[in-house]
């Protein structure tokens, strides 16, 4: 009997296009699935793939060729947890379990551990492109056992998207444990971070220049040409494009402004909280989304809370093209900061992640997917030690020559009354970082006058802690 | 023998101080410190005291009449769950145990379940106000059984700070279990956001207006007398009076600005994040914080980094007073996000905490202690129910007249190259928060368009799911 060469556990959606892109490089592939009637349909979906129906998960792990490469494709969280350890008597020592779920990294650090101990080596996987991404070529981030990994990357590099620069594959080795699923959460939150950049530069050319829809989509489809060229673009022109599909009018008109979220963004601004760095971007993303959902209170508000009345009287043109700019520098703030939390995470849980590797295998595949990714590739290739993406010189010229459009953006929608969290947090940011003297020296002086936390002075050695007799009179 | 009414474990400073404020309301006070000889210095510093020196767990126990009242004045975290370990085998069913440790609100719920086995009860209580605070009149925030807390109240009521507007204790029973060290949590997180506000403004007046201290100091002065007046406006304007100790010109200026935290902040924001509430304020705080903190990242990012040269031609007093208004008006955001953090809770949690008196018992003892505190009182006097600050009468109010000033004060900023990340994210909440449609229906199409996660329309029922056909071209 044929043994397969790979397996997957669980047969919804993503499961399912990942054994088919398996399959489709030549491999033979056991599937398995809990409720078995979903694996009996996709085998009769696709009656004529070198696929293994298995009913148990003894059936299935006996089908499969040692050492065995298993998929879990099943919900994160306790089905994951459960699915291990239905399998783990079944295993053998060196046996490799890949979760490319959709999961928290602390969790895949402790299955890591916890597997180690019985010789499983366990690969968490972060998985991006969506179904359809994983069907035809997603973005791999996978981490664990890096010799385990080893005997995966030949499938991995096939399925995997290919690089419009290189052909090179959007996988790669991150690191031990954690950091593949680290990596993919980093990945998400410079997606919210993304999105929420995208629908202020809408709401700013629909509320204060006052566009169309049609001259929006227009833009849009414009910018997608220029540095700007990303996935999300281009389906922001296409979402923008379509027309209603139960009445009159544009779909993005009947659409709630209720934004949803699985979590992802949320945890990678816990992580930043946690590793002491700098995440506003992301995170002013994230409560976006939060403070959308109260649609009910932001109406009652909207009647009460009164607001400026300024028409737009400039070149809107000229304004379209410093909106252009504004995104753009912002997305720089966004990538340096999410990138300064890889750079903080990999020394704290010693990942040693490999900086222009990731910003390589986000080329393709993945939702952030942009040709400005390249960018990024060049920056850690001139320089693996860099220490944030605006010391790099493409990124300093750029800022030069983009900031004061972004500035002229925040002021402009902060005098029309037009909510810009990100633009704002991306200016404020970069002056931040550009500021030899920031004023947390007042900061600290009020610490230690309530608190007795001591400081340190300008003029002493750095570490030696000073404390004022505040409560003494000159 | 004299059996003590109260008992106190930690003799550093905040629990010393403690002691001594009970035993000055006629007290008797039994003192335990692991290591003796700090006891033995409490008791040879203040001979005439009605303390009892006691060595041993057994001894301080066996000294405290029962129901004993013993308050943990110990390093949250291991140092707690250690002590009371050690506590638990020599206490009687009834007795009460009060933390008044910075302790995280999840391990006080922790603990107060899993000594209500043992018929323990558990007051988890934040205390704010610094060593002076403990030792003149803190403001208190016990939570856990309520019955208990009946015993202690008393007690509570005699050493906390008193509210100068009506002479009220600083103290109320907040809730179950967690409640009052969450309430502590935000209290600390608020008072981030107050420190980082009155730092931008500092800076505002001194590298955009070009001020000297002396002027700043005056403009503070002048400011504590208004509707800002507040026990950090006051700290500020002393902070800035003061002369270096070690050398010639002020001490703020020798002072390095690299701000530390405690992580009671990013507990704030972490929490906001699980709750899903918006509280942009206190996290750009925070992460200002951490900024700070990359001194040396700053420096060489200062060089490289260019922003605008414009000098500033207005009018200086004018400016003043707008930045005055400026920081009340993102002083209100700041207090509205985190109340609408604090109703988020109560019903996660099934809390009911009182929102009134959450204000009212901040009026004094604390650090945030604030005239500002009564308008938040009388709002939640006037509708408990009150969904968020900014629907209040008063607060509407003083949103319409103020917020054309932290619009300039914003647009200055940006334009002059000085960092005001949390003046910045105040006019975005209000803006964002009286938007009656925000683009997050962008948002919402573009994640069905990528990961089918479906969508509201605004012409049906609210939680209704629609999903378009994306991948059909028109």
């Amino acid at each position: 009997m044929t043994q397969a060469n790979f397996g997957v556990v669980g047969m919804a959606v993503m499961g399912k296009n990942l054994a088919l892109n398996v399959e489709s490089r030549g491999y033979t592939v056991a599937i398995y699935n809990r409720t078995t009637s979903k694996t009996q349909e996709v085998m009769a979906e696709h009656p004529d793939k070198k696929f293994i129906f298995t009913k148990t998960l003894e059936e299935f792990v006996g089908a499969i060729e040692k050492p065995r490469r298993i998929m879990l494709m099943v919900k994160a969280g306790a089905p994951t947890d459960a699915t291990i350890k239905s399998l783990l008597p079944l295993l053998d020592k060196g046996d490799i379990l890949i979760d490319g779920g959709n999961t928290h990294y602390p969790d895949t650090m402790r299955r890591n551990a916890e597997l180690a101990d019985s010789g499983i080596n366990f690969i968490g996987t972060g998985v991006s492109g969506g179904e359809k991404g994983a069907l035809l070529g997603p973005s791999m981030m996978p981490g664990g056992q890096k010799e385990a990994y080893d005997l995966v990357a030949p499938i991995f590099a096939q399925i995997a998207g290919k690089a419009p620069q290189d052909g090179k594959p959007c996988v790669a080795y991150m690191g031990p444990n954690g950091a593949g699923h680290f990596v993919k959460m980093v990945h998400n939150g410079i997606e919210y971070g993304d999105m929420q950049l995208i629908a202020e530069s809408y709401d700013l050319m629909k509320r204060v220049l006052g566009l169309s829809n049609e001259e929006i989509q227009a833009t849009f489809e414009e910018w997608n040409k220029g540095e700007l060229d990303s996935y999300l673009i281009e389906i922001t022109k296409e979402v923008l494009k379509r027309k209603d599909d139960l009445g009159d009018g544009f779909i993005v008109d009947k659409i709630l402004d209720r934004a949803g979220n699985k979590g992802t963004g949320k945890w990678t601004s816990q992580s930043a909280l946690d590793l002491g760095v700098s995440l506003p971007l992301i995170t002013e993303s994230v409560f976006a989304r939060f403070i959308s959902a109260f649609k009910d209170e932001r109406e009652k508000a909207s009647k009460v809370l009164s607001g400026p009345q300024v028409p737009f009287t400039g070149d809107k043109k000229e304004a379209i093209e410093k909106i252009r700019k504004a995104l753009y520098f912002s997305k720089i703030m966004s990538y340096a900061q999410g990138f300064a939390q890889l750079r903080r995470a990999s020394e704290a849980y010693s990942w040693d992640l490999p900086f222009a590797t990731i910003a390589s295998i986000w080329r393709a595949g993945c939702i952030i997917r942009a040709q400005f990714l390249q960018k990024i590739t060049d920056a850690f290739d001139k320089n693996a030690a860099l220490e944030n993406l605006l010391l790099d010189e493409y990124f300093i010229d750029v800022t030069k020559n983009y900031q004061s459009a972004v500035r002229d953006v925040v002021s402009l929608a902060v005098q029309s009354g037009i909510p810009a969290p990100t633009y704002s947090s991306a200016i404020a940011y970069y002056d931040s970082y550009r500021s030899e003297n920031l004023p947390a020296n007042l900061i600290q002086a009020q610490r230690d006058y309530f608190g007795a936390h001591t400081y340190e002075r300008t003029d002493k050695a750095r570490g030696e802690a000073f404390h004022y007799d505040w409560y003494t009179e000159d």
